[in-house]
């Protein structure tokens, strides 16, 4: 890879990024693993081609598919990561110190080997010993848990490749039955903008599940148009009536992005993605 | 222009679209001007090779510089845009019946001719006749204008070329003057992501004129990296305690983008936004 790297959204449009070096090219059992070096966005994770974090603006995506449904549930202990490999969930995790055990189900160990080699503060949090690693599939890990976990987080490729199976009905299934009955999972989903379909329809299947299914927003400027759908499920807790800002304040996250506005304001929608929920 | 166009954010980073057809190619006393026609977003006009508008996501843009004022005021009877060439301002005003003068200072006539053509579905209002279309330079426009207007929208390019002066500290001195004193002025700032220094520094000289001077945000997909920030200014209206929800259920405006819980989400921000205008 050499000048320019070009993600493409849609046949039609994409994001062009200058590449400064090529730090690595390999292809692991389920796909292929780039780290470019670039002048605007730092050291770049790409999986098939498709960027997955970047130095300068990862924080957004891990700070909003952790704090936000942490600081929600009342008393979170067990927290289950599925994918993730790159480790920027669970480092915001560990923020948390009343969390006590976190499991993480990546399928492809090379991703978290490549991660804690180029983006160490992303994967800073692997030696601590609340952390659980397990590599293997997470569609499968999560088959028969009952009530195992207070929050899941599904931090996915996109809908296809190793991927797909984590936007299936069935799997979603599976996390119902894995959460406590307080429990709450957040998942990545994708974006209204471009993919108006796959977003209405992941909606659907999580909404036949979960009593609370609500989409949220959140500005990632490498990904796709830059905003992104989140889902925040659970079974019984609201983001907005059970949220404690008073843990948020006692905690001192430091968050660049996510605060307790952003925690109200991701929530209320534009209408054409409302209209996505209710079509 | 063949194939792809690229609009660079950065020296480093851009948005690349694909090429249908070069529908237009002119140069003006003031500027560059383009139009071309693409799959993913329709036709696109372009000013000095820089994406001002998109058939498919300019209401964004168009609703939340309009109705966001306008159904804060308790009472707007006489608004003035200026730039907004495009007409896209303008339409979303005449949805206001209350409205009863809307004058606009636009300083290129070739911006509105090229829009009419190309455009027809945004600049459709300019034979509304409460419309007074002033070709001339919107800093001139308003020199010695007093109590005026009770809105004023400045449309603006970006803040070189022609654009520049309308974001200097005299002519946001000037539109206080041309405002009645409850009156309110919404204007396009830029990208807190990319060019923070230019949304920091802006905000600083609004908020030494304007009593209230709020960011907002909004996800307008073609502008940088889709997250872009406005600013409502008043002095004495405040965009979350005045809104008119009563008069914005009776209006039925069909917005796609803009509706109450944009209102007031739209003023919920980021860590790194709200830290610009606090630093």
């Amino acid at each position: 890879m050499k000048g320019w790297f070009t993600e493409f959204h849609t046949p039609h449009v994409g994001i062009t990024i200058r590449i400064k070096e090529h730090l690595y090219d390999g292809r692991t059992k389920y796909q292929k693993i780039d780290v470019i070096d670039t002048p605007e966005f730092g050291k770049i994770l790409l999986l098939d081609n498709l960027i997955m974090i970047t130095d300068r603006d990862e924080h957004v995506y891990h700070e909003m598919m952790t704090h936000l449904p942490l600081l929600t549930h009342k008393n979170p202990r067990t927290v289950l990561v599925i994918g993730g490999g790159d480790g920027g969930v669970i480092r915001e995790i560990c923020k948390h110190p009343y969390v006590e055990r976190i499991d993480q189900a990546e399928i492809d160990e090379e991703v978290i080997s490549i991660a804690r080699r180029f983006f160490p503060k992303v994967a800073c949090a692997y030696d601590n010993p609340k952390v659980n690693v397990h590599i293997t599939d997470g569609f499968k890990f999560v088959k028969n848990r009952r009530s195992e976990y207070d929050v899941i987080i599904v931090d996915s490729t996109d809908p296809f490749g190793p991927g797909k199976v984590l936007f299936c009905k069935e799997f979603y299934r599976r996390i119902y039955q894995a959460l406590r009955p307080d429990g709450i999972m957040t998942a990545q989903i994708g974006t209204p903008f471009y993919n108006a379909t796959h977003v209405k329809r992941t909606f659907k299947k999580l909404r036949d599940i979960f009593p609370v299914a609500l989409p949220y927003m959140a500005h990632i400027p490498t990904y796709t148009d830059g905003y992104y759908c989140l889902a925040f499920c659970s079974r019984q807790y609201h983001p907005l009536k059970h949220f404690d800002k008073n843990r948020y304040l006692r905690l001192e996250l430091n968050c660049k992005y996510y605060n307790p506005d952003i925690q109200r304001g991701a929530f209320l929608l534009p209408t054409y993605v409302a209209k996505l929920m209710n079509d």
